[in-house]
């Protein structure tokens, strides 16, 4: 599979690396990815022949600025690519507007409209815009491909497409943040008071300086959303979600949750109340017989409920660049084998 | 879909009511299966155009014995069907001997020889010679799906296939008997003896009159084989299982767990020690910080540890006929998406 990477950011540099350290098992299992170009806002790297992995991430690991990389030009771009490289997929992990979807959201409809398939991290195209996308991939005969945006590694929307398929979804349940789930383990561990425990998260770089789309419920809601919108074929957006965050959580709360047998968790609840689709985000008791309930520290996990498969819950979401990686590649090679997400 | 039907026990029927219920709510998402034949070791029933649904549900309601449903025909056997059905897919659902894998095994064999692909929930034919079947359906362009083997609902192969591809998987574990998890939650939360709560168990249909497949291990074991076999491409057979049960499990022990935070459960494991892929079934001590902590009652679950997407687990299966049904019906679905579970 030929591919191009748009978004040199964190993620994109750990997928490179990836690749590099799996080729050869990947190779073993008859998958050979080539890397065409590397593209940036600034510019990018293109090499018909494939980029070659071992002299461009001895660069990466000098932490160059990537205008600095060898070969790079600012005349390539997506357009010089697309007519250039013959690729068949693209990879993009740009950082998200989640109010626009740019910049991603145009890489994303220009390759679709080209029958290239796509495979994101990006949140706001997703959100935004997921069944127009939808469309457009089922239209140009390609697919895309956005397991990385809903958890990283937890297969949340590999689940929800495979793991139900043929069942009726009738309620959805979620710990879909890490950030707000180790804060209040945090709480309940080492008995810190909200404001202690986000620090601690700070200091250790897993809360970032303005925690607010986190600990309000934002992520959450945002990652809800793109599932709900996957399984009912909506397009729900952040308006359509009650919301609520952690940050009015009291240790005196954590205690009689102890006491009484629950904890608190944020979690992002999708059900249908009067036959219409209800989304709400905020802090719920989860009780010792809920799978929900030993996701602990930085874990996620989804539930659903379904009419003729039970309740069916993946916990997972290893964190870190490696790992939403690692969920980049996952679609890649389910693609390879012949899966198109967007039939579904 | 043009499907045949082998094998018309509890869970066949309970398929053929499933088609039934859910057929309006396929027929939507553009999924159209048709029922061709449905066969059992004593002949058999075949309507080109389709078998009616409601017409044929009574019959199997008024719980006739098959052979004298109406057209049934001990003339009409696979060979005819494949002839004169023009079939795409094959529902295989036998009483499965483990073995000898019959009759399930000669049947799938044909099928896929044929290039039509099978859908079976039969343990036997998987457990023994998953890998010869696999190369048959890659040969003949077809696909073989399993997942009602490993639990039913709970989706442990499609996890195995599409939620690590492009990870390495590193250790399995599973609470794979819903039997014997339930005499152990019994064991717990009523402090009654394994022989109390055996009994309890065998009184609501749960455990069989001869229980030992359950909770001797067998059946873990089995499952936790067909998943070993399907991720590494191993041919493991029963023989490579370190295998106990859970007969010897005293109150006195659930006791001391519940003391010191751990539970007692029938865990299959697959790890690599000293590079070699070893099997065992016994009971294990889980702790709560460990997902399978509360995989309680009649639930079961598989954890997966990988290299680049960290933990991944799945918890569920629903039991029962319709659940088991269901897990059919899915993979039904998963293939007309275009899914080819032999190609991973």
């Amino acid at each position: 599979m030929r591919i191009a990477l748009i978004g040199f950011g964190n993620v994109g540099k750990a997928f490179f690396q990836l690749l590099k350290n799996k080729r050869d098992n990947l190779e073993k299992n008859g998958i050979s990815l080539e890397i065409i170009s590397i593209l940036n806002s600034q510019g990018g790297i293109f090499d018909a022949q494939g980029i070659s992995l071992e002299y461009f991430s001895n660069e990466v690991e000098l932490n160059k600025e990537c205008y600095k990389y060898s070969n790079f030009a600012p005349t390539i771009t997506l357009d010089y690519v697309i007519e250039n490289g013959n690729i068949d997929a693209a990879v993009v992990l740009t950082p998200t507007n989640k109010d626009t979807g740019e910049p991603g959201i145009t890489y994303i409809k220009k390759l679709l409209t080209k029958g290239i398939n796509v495979i994101t991290g990006d949140k706001g195209p997703i959100l935004l815009e997921y069944n127009h996308l939808k469309k457009l991939a089922q239209d140009n005969n390609c697919t895309l491909a956005f397991g990385c945006t809903t958890g990283g590694a937890l297969p949340s929307i590999n689940s929800a497409l495979f793991d139900l398929a043929g069942s009726e979804i009738l309620e959805v349940r979620g710990v879909l943040n890490g950030t707000s789930n180790y804060i209040i383990n945090e709480m309940e561990d080492n008995n810190l008071t909200f404001e202690e425990a986000l620090k601690k998260a700070q200091d250790l770089g897993i809360a970032e300086t303005n925690p607010t789309l986190d600990i309000e419920g934002y992520d959450t809601a945002t990652k809800l959303i793109i599932i709900c919108n996957t399984i009912f074929n909506k397009s729900l957006s952040l308006k359509d979600v009650n919301l609520s965050g952690i940050s009015n959580l009291t240790i005196e709360e954590i205690h009689q949750g102890k006491t009484l047998g629950y904890k608190y968790k944020l979690i992002g609840t999708a059900k249908f109340i009067n036959n219409s689709l209800t989304l709400s985000v905020g802090l719920d008791k989860v009780y010792s017989n809920d799978p929900l309930y030993n996701v602990d520290g930085k874990n996620k996990a989804v539930k659903f409920l379904s009419d003729t498969l039970g309740e069916v819950t993946v916990i997972g979401g290893a964190s870190g660049t490696t790992p939403a990686a690692a969920a980049i590649l996952r679609d890649i090679i389910n693609i390879e084998k012949g899966i198109n997400f967007t039939k579904f």
